[in-house]
């Protein structure tokens, strides 16, 4: 799961309003660069049917989970439903230093906290066409109310105006096009020079 | 040649040692984004057959030209065998504003004074994949000396030290993940959450 030039694996951190088709995203993403890695979080939450420890989740017990954040052991966390999720910075530090590129899919909560910890980090936010677009694509999944569709589609206004802070915006307005914007940045960012350092060394040599 | 967002124009700034294959990749990315325009300089060599002004270049006299380096008129510019040649500030002004994305195919002596010049320039530097297959290519040309050839390998020497302050490295072992590598950036930039303000603003609208 290297890389030719020795380069630090990359993290890449994808946030997106519900809605927006980043799992679909993701998954091209993944099938384009099998290299990718796919961070496993920790969580407090049971063990489901198919689930594999280390694989899915690495699932462990509250006062686990409680004494890894008092000492500082997780790059994000946070309490969903009454369990608690979070992402080890061991897990990144090790895919930085083996050259594995990483791909985190997380909320703005999340990716705020890892800007923090993680200042060499790729943030990349999938945006709606806009947000009629957005209230049409979760209509038709027919799986809400309108009260829950309208909270949902206020949550994304909050959301998509944290945009501003991510590296950059994808609108995914076509799926072909937004796979291609996504794959760019991607090849683009292994590209930089500021990870390339050794490759210069090894042309001129 | 505007653009869907109402961004900027960015310019891509190329540059690379002689041999690297620098003029097939802008081809192959012109012939991809047809929309992307390409800087027409400024310069007192004579006009040849097949030329036209105000396409191939600007021809214009010494006298001219010597105005315009004192009113600060040039993002660069550098006498070559006598001539001077140079690209004005603002050609590239005009672009930007009008949403046009510019590539400029210089060495790396003019996108010196352009970084210093144009802060907001995306500048890629070409590779080869070492130096003596850049020695290879120069001699199947056929065209040069021993002599021509070795003082090459000393020039491209010296650029290559230079990449280090571009934004991006391409390394041009093979044509075709090389002109991947060269679009992937252009897209990349495009999504640039720092050229995105007013996306933002029609979504949530």
């Amino acid at each position: 799961m290297g890389n030719e030039d020795q380069r630090e694996g990359i993290l890449f951190v994808v946030s997106a309003p519900s809605g927006a088709g980043k799992t679909s995203l993701c998954r091209e993403l993944i099938d384009t660069f099998p290299e990718i890695g796919q961070s496993v979080s920790f969580t407090t939450r049971s063990m489901r049917a198919g689930e594999r420890d280390g694989v899915d989740y690495h699932f462990v017990d509250h006062l686990v989970f409680e004494r890894m954040i008092a000492a500082n052991q997780f790059a994000e966390w946070a309490r969903v439903h009454g369990n608690l999720y979070g992402t080890a910075l061991n897990t990144l530090e090790q895919a930085t230093e083996q050259g594995i590129d990483l791909l985190l899919d997380i909320d703005y909560q999340g990716a705020a906290q890892l800007k923090k910890n993680c200042t060499q980090g790729v943030f990349i936010f999938i945006l709606p066409p806009d947000l009629s677009e957005l209230e049409r694509r979760l209509r038709s999944r027919g799986t809400d109310s309108d009260e829950v569709i309208r909270r949902r589609h206020e949550v994304a206004r909050e959301e998509i105006a944290q945009a501003v802070w991510y590296d950059y915006l994808v609108v995914n307005d076509d799926l072909t096009s937004a796979v291609d914007k996504i794959k760019s940045i991607v090849t683009a960012e292994r590209c930089r020079s500021v990870r390339s350092g050794e490759l210069l060394q090894q042309i001129i040599k």
